[in-house]
């Protein structure tokens, strides 16, 4: 799949023919929002934004995507010589990488004549919709995480290979240390993680053979898996290995009563001498069982996060829409009940008062507000105006932000954000 | 991503190198599984077979990967090396597409020297995972809608491209009766559906001039979307358009009080001679809402389904493992609280009475007993020796499948199946 052009809903293509049918080309802006966040969702981290430009540059229909669109009998001549013919040469508004944005806020906004920029509805919607979810997600499980060590361990429970790769990216853009994810860590250059499986133990026939084993590979990144058997019989046999020269950095739990097995593991490290070890917890880790034990002292140096992280399990989705809200000059409004839109091409204004983030204000775009505006135009006439941060940068603009988020916006549950439309 | 090498985790290469360095190269078996099924699954359906040997084919360690992981300094030139030489030359055993399973039952079962098998860890938990996940969702949506129309409109709310093509096609094996996803059209023939979105009806001065102007370029496919202002009135307005010779198939809402006005929708259109009109729902359905509104006889003759469906909202994971239970002929078992694992290679039989399944009995492969067998060897030395059966075939065998499924376990909740393990 080389070309994306096919990465569309069948009735944008028919809107679309239907469109140039109706002399309906003119200038249309389409906006892309959150109406309403999860009921666990205090903001969200925009992402992706990368990710659907590379995609717009890819939005092409070959001989292969008009072939089968011919196929369907439902096409047009000229508007299969349209999408043939198609290179987006419109404008992309966008709410960077990295930053906090709420309900009704524009995180992309598309101006192009409307076929141009109805056709890309699917795959805007698509690209930003999973990786601000996935990235909204991850930046919880840094806040919990208190400054402790995380690795996205999720690539094997993601929604496919792609979803793995880029939720590696989202979450090291939200502060995630690393990954165990190999394809994400050469595209990007993030450090990745990982050492044993439960499967390496059992190989070996005793379990200090495994450790001695592995330690023997890889002497700079021995991390010993504890709970293949008895967990606690396998950190005092860390301890006897560390005695006789073997290396050891670290050990990993991976099942049964965390609190209780850490706590013991680490007093069985100290009493061996081995205060400088790490302990490493993974399997069915999230942010709240990252707060509780956190809260309730639990010893752990770093936790390795996997599929409620990668799959947001408590909000795999956002309501998230791609509406018509300019056309030719004109204001465009839905106003059935529940999903009332705002018209207008829109900027964001955030206000910040001693150094926090106080209110945002959308206002139309080209009014003036106080504050710091969001919005950024990203492609003019379908040129690139600005140049995309590394990764780097979008996590620094990420730590930024952060900064400045009240305090209750922090926590779990129950933060509101005052975010007023004029 | 031409080759998928690094559709990896770290610790499958470091263990890999590590068997290698540790001559523990002998004949392995992994099972892939799921422990238990999530509360609101009574069983699931296999889907993503194909796709797996599709990836394993381009599994594959070119210059682009070596020179990546070379730049790890972890890896011995010695290890890279043999990446660089990784074909799979093993045994895949599965159960097929479309198939019914349950937990404890092993889905694929990978047999080949110990690194060779471990390797391909992530790559066929992703797969079959998500698929099996998403077919499993789609399925309870079929049985829900008792005979009615359903198609896929998730695309845009799916966890990446790669997600909503391959959840369009679990859902088209799952009993959907097509998708709006082009894509996943193209490339297995899936029948596509789609008319217009709110956008549509906003960008023409009055609504009956956007129902007019799409009946003109598609009267076979005239499907009014009513929601955007006053469903009602537009369904008046459907009436007074069909007098005028206006082609009209159907009427789509996506928002509002669906069972109020889906039956004041069909009065309308009845009274006005337009009993032939289909009513399709689309808007935040899923199989609570569809079983709801069929029990009060809510007159709805087919669904769009999106989000919920296509991030299986509900249960977004499965508790899968790939796990080692053989090893050089010797069993192998985990045995820490909670994760225990069966040993040795398994078939399972499918036992059935008066035509309905009755109890599955997972025994050691090569054992014998009454039933079906379910386990079939797909891949031998690395050859396929089985033809994979069309999209077609595979929902012709989970529509047979269905049949004979007890009548507890078509229910959205509450169903047990026996599954003995010998």
């Amino acid at each position: 799949m080389e070309a994306l052009g096919l990465c569309t809903d069948l009735y944008e293509l028919t809107m679309a023919q239907s469109y140039l049918e109706n002399g309906k080309a003119g200038r249309a802006v389409f906006s892309l929002f959150v109406r309403k966040l999860p009921p666990n969702r205090n903001f969200l981290v925009c992402c992706g934004l990368e990710t659907l430009l590379e995609g717009i540059e890819r939005f092409r229909f070959t001989d292969r995507e008009i072939n089968y669109l011919k196929s369907l009998q439902r096409f047009s001549d000229d508007f299969l010589g349209y999408l043939k013919d198609y290179r987006f040469e419109g404008n992309i508004y966008a709410i960077p990488e990295g930053r906090i944005v709420f309900q009704n806020e524009p995180l992309i906004q598309v101006e192009a004549p409307l076929p141009d920029a109805q056709i890309l509805e699917t795959l805007v919607i698509n690209v930003i919709h999973f990786q601000t979810t996935v990235a909204s997600k991850a930046v919880r499980i840094y806040l919990s995480a208190g400054g402790r060590s995380l690795v996205d361990f999720g690539f094997r429970r993601a929604h496919g290979l792609e979803a793995g790769i880029y939720a590696a990216r989202a979450s090291y853009v939200a502060g995630f240390d690393g990954t165990s994810n190999l394809e994400a860590g050469a595209r990007w250059n993030i450090p990745v993680f990982g050492t044993v499986a439960h499967s390496y133990i059992m190989i070996f026939d005793r379990e200090e053979e495994a450790f001695r084993a592995f330690a023997r590979s890889f002497p700079h990144n021995s991390v010993f898996l504890l709970d293949t058997y008895d967990t606690l019989e396998a950190a005092k046999k860390t301890v006897q290995l560390a005695r006789q020269g073997v290396p050891v950095v670290g050990v990993r739990l991976d099942s049964g009563d965390i609190p209780y097995l850490a706590r013991e593991v680490r007093r069985i490290l100290n009493s061996g001498g081995l205060r400088d070890v790490k302990i490493i917890v993974s399997g069915g880790v999230d942010e709240y069982t990252i707060k509780e034990w956190i809260d309730e002292g639990v010893p752990i140096d770093a936790f390795g996060v996997g599929t409620k992280f990668i799959t947001s399990a408590d909000a795999p989705y956002l309501d998230m829409a791609y509406k018509l809200v300019e056309y030719d000059g004109e204001p465009k409004v839905k106003t059935s009940p529940g999903k009332a839109t705002f018209p207008f091409k829109r900027q964001v204004f955030r206000q910040i008062s001693g150094g926090q983030m106080e209110r945002d204000a959308v206002v139309r775009y080209g009014d003036t507000q106080e504050g710091d505006p969001l919005v950024e135009k990203i492609i003019d006439g379908g040129r690139l105006v600005r140049d995309l941060p590394s990764l780097k940068e979008l996590r620094d603009t990420l730590m930024q932000e952060l900064k400045g988020l009240p305090p209750d916006l922090r926590g779990l549950s129950g933060g509101e954000y005052e975010v007023i439309i004029k």
